[in-house]
């Protein structure tokens, strides 16, 4: 099983989450590229320490929006998008390569993750970029999304990635973050749960009922002191019912 | 003999300079990568119509400063100068290797072409992000720079360009901009120390001593209708002087 | 009669429209605040420029979009967007206070416009912040929006404008610029219109029937060579109608 | 005695210092204006904290570098620097408005700061940009400074400041950062420097030797949380001494 995380969500001065602590724990990093978060010395550091600790780049790309840390829907055109995504990755891919790897994924950020679940043109934008840029490079998103059939059908490799703390829909669906109980905060359960996941077996979805997702990925969140330790939980939770930890993305 | 030229320093909205009429006069194309002038919608054009008009592609990297147009000296470390210029490059190669060909070159910008010409902090960060990069990379710049000298030291490529309508001192340093005549403004005098350059021959210089520059480039101007008009004159003299026009980074 | 027009809309080294041939034209000049176009010294030069020209400064406030020239709706929170519009209008009141005057009204720009005809929250958050800022400062905008609306019960001073060169419904709404005919070309058709609307007299809506319009301001563009013949066409023909043209807001 | 520290220095989803701890302890704030750090919506926030709190708003302005923190000297034309300021100014005129007071003086930060303590023509810059906003605004800087000098001479109030953990030359000159032992950490020390300070008594200076230093106001830090436990012994140890603690500028 492979576990995600952002990185490099800093930006000069200013830091967000845990880097370090994060890179010990999970196996793929999805570093930010300076759209939403991030600058070029902080991608260099990151990848610098992501190929030291064996964790996979990933380029997380956003809207051009420092102010708002890429979680404003921007109503961009759809030509414009695709150039954006190619100008993070490619900048994103010299500092990978810098560190002796190259960018291995490619995961949206924020209001652009949740806009292309439906907005088919943004979707296709994203695709499109991906494509142009290097078409056997997965991407990592959600099972259901726009994002997700647009780039199977164009011929991507898709990964489907759950959310360690995310509450279920019956139908498999995120719970939304403004209902109760949407987000989990018992780090025994959210690990547990994860376990499941590795395994093949059901978690509770959010009626009580059972849900069996099959994830490539699943995403753990770091930019909280309590979250880095979730995350380590998860991974203690994981290695010891013998699941193998190891990115997704490494042909 | 190459003839260089800066493209794609618009901004969004705003357009600056003709890009299509030079691609007809130049072999070279100094694209601006986003961090002084330019987008990543206008360098993906940029660079697909460089590759269709058999122009290469340079990256014309700056200081991150927009509303400075990167003609403003700025202080900043040499880490994060070098991680700079890294991430503008390497934004530049992925449009350019979707165009179909790759990032040949690299120069400087403005404010810190003008810095590495002395300041040897900051050129040897320049040098190491172009190392870094790919020691393969040409540079582009002024004979008698710390940038030039640094990038020969270790090992890089490095390419003199003259300007055709700078004034020079007997020494073969630019007059400064701030002294009289400094700028030629006919275009029939900048064609013909061109055409004079490109045969080896000696050229006038601000004293009225003879000066011979041997120059791997020589570059034009094109933000102004009156420099385009000039640029297509420099070409056809060095033409009807049966001058072969062509890239000097094609290997 | 009030003439308003986008000035100050360069940015850096970039320019947009002639703001000197405008400033001889129109009555009110809607200046750009720095967030989707203009800086601090274009701001001041504009300032400077529209005082001696008897011209009135409007604070024309947009989303913090530089790389969008404003133009792309972004989804933000209400309180941020109160937040950048009292900003925006704050700087360029220190502007208009230097140069011997002080913002006279405010009118939203490009997206934000747009958005505020039918955002009802986004409508209300600029409100509040004119009310925050001034509450005697009178707003500018399209009749029937949940802008004005909202102005108008929050007790601000409402204006209604006619665009120049635009094309409207029988309902007296505007035709969608994907509509042909929404953009009017003939410079004295447009001329007329103008001087029809000063007098209270009916236009011809795009199904050919009469519209009565009763506008406190027409507005006209100046981004093109061609925009600034028109505007300078449709001053003369007021002018010769008798027309008496002076800042809606001068109280 | 007043006690001044920089506040809003966040951006965005980013957070720096911990802004409702220094309210509690400095009388003056030194508000970011969103050039080097800060956004509207952290300035509307701070400055109604600080109304609030009774402590005085200053505005804290800087190079336009949110990605160096401001923290990087530009070398930027005078008349370009002027507008800077007083657009930074402004908007937060704005904010302190709102918030039921008045912006109350204006101190530089970071790379401007020192810039500025000998660089004649930035130094002029700032001070063209104060008195064009208002003549009656008192300015806070470093004694001996260019800033301060020329503020003077134009009119301006001058208060100067002190450093509560920063040692001194024999000069009165501040020890530069690279030299071992310009920074204080003991917080017993720095609280009775503090008050030997605020009692007109003297202080030692780096040789051991006795410098009387008379500052207007004492600058405390607050971006780490040491710091902000230093700023409240400081504090605590003026008041244990009988210091009253009032902003200085409060006409």
């Amino acid at each position: 099983m492979d576990l995600n995380s952002d990185l490099g969500e800093g930006f000069g001065q200013w830091t967000l989450g845990d880097d370090d602590a994060l890179l010990g724990v999970v196996t793929s990093a999805n570093v930010a590229c300076g759209f939403h978060a991030s600058d070029a010395a902080i991608m260099a550091r990151v990848c610098d320490k992501a190929v030291a600790s064996g964790v996979a780049i990933g380029a997380q790309v956003g809207y051009r929006d420092l102010p708002g840390f890429g979680r404003r829907f921007i109503d961009m055109e759809p030509e414009a998008l695709t150039a954006d995504v190619v100008y993070q990755v490619g900048a994103l891919q010299a500092f990978a390569r810098i560190a002796g790897d190259r960018v291995r994924y490619v995961k949206p950020h924020g209001a652009l993750y949740n806009a292309i679940v439906h907005h088919e043109e943004q979707a296709a934008a994203v695709v499109a970029a991906v494509v142009a840029l290097d078409p056997t490079l997965p991407v990592l998103g959600l099972p259901g999304s726009a994002w997700l059939r647009l780039a199977a059908e164009a011929g991507l490799t898709v990964v489907h990635e759950a959310f360690a703390d995310r509450a279920y829909t019956p139908e498999g669906t995120l719970v939304s973050r403004r209902l109760p109980g949407a987000v989990l905060h018992d780090p025994a359960e959210i690990a547990a749960r994860c376990v499941a996941m590795a395994a093949g077996e059901p978690v509770r979805d959010v009626e009580g009922g059972e849900l069996t997702l099959t994830p490539g990925s699943i995403c753990v969140h770091g930019d909280t002191p309590g979250a880095v330790g979730i995350a380590r939980q998860v991974r203690a939770a994981l290695t010891a019912a013998g699941v193998t930890l190891t990115p997704f993305a490494t042909a």
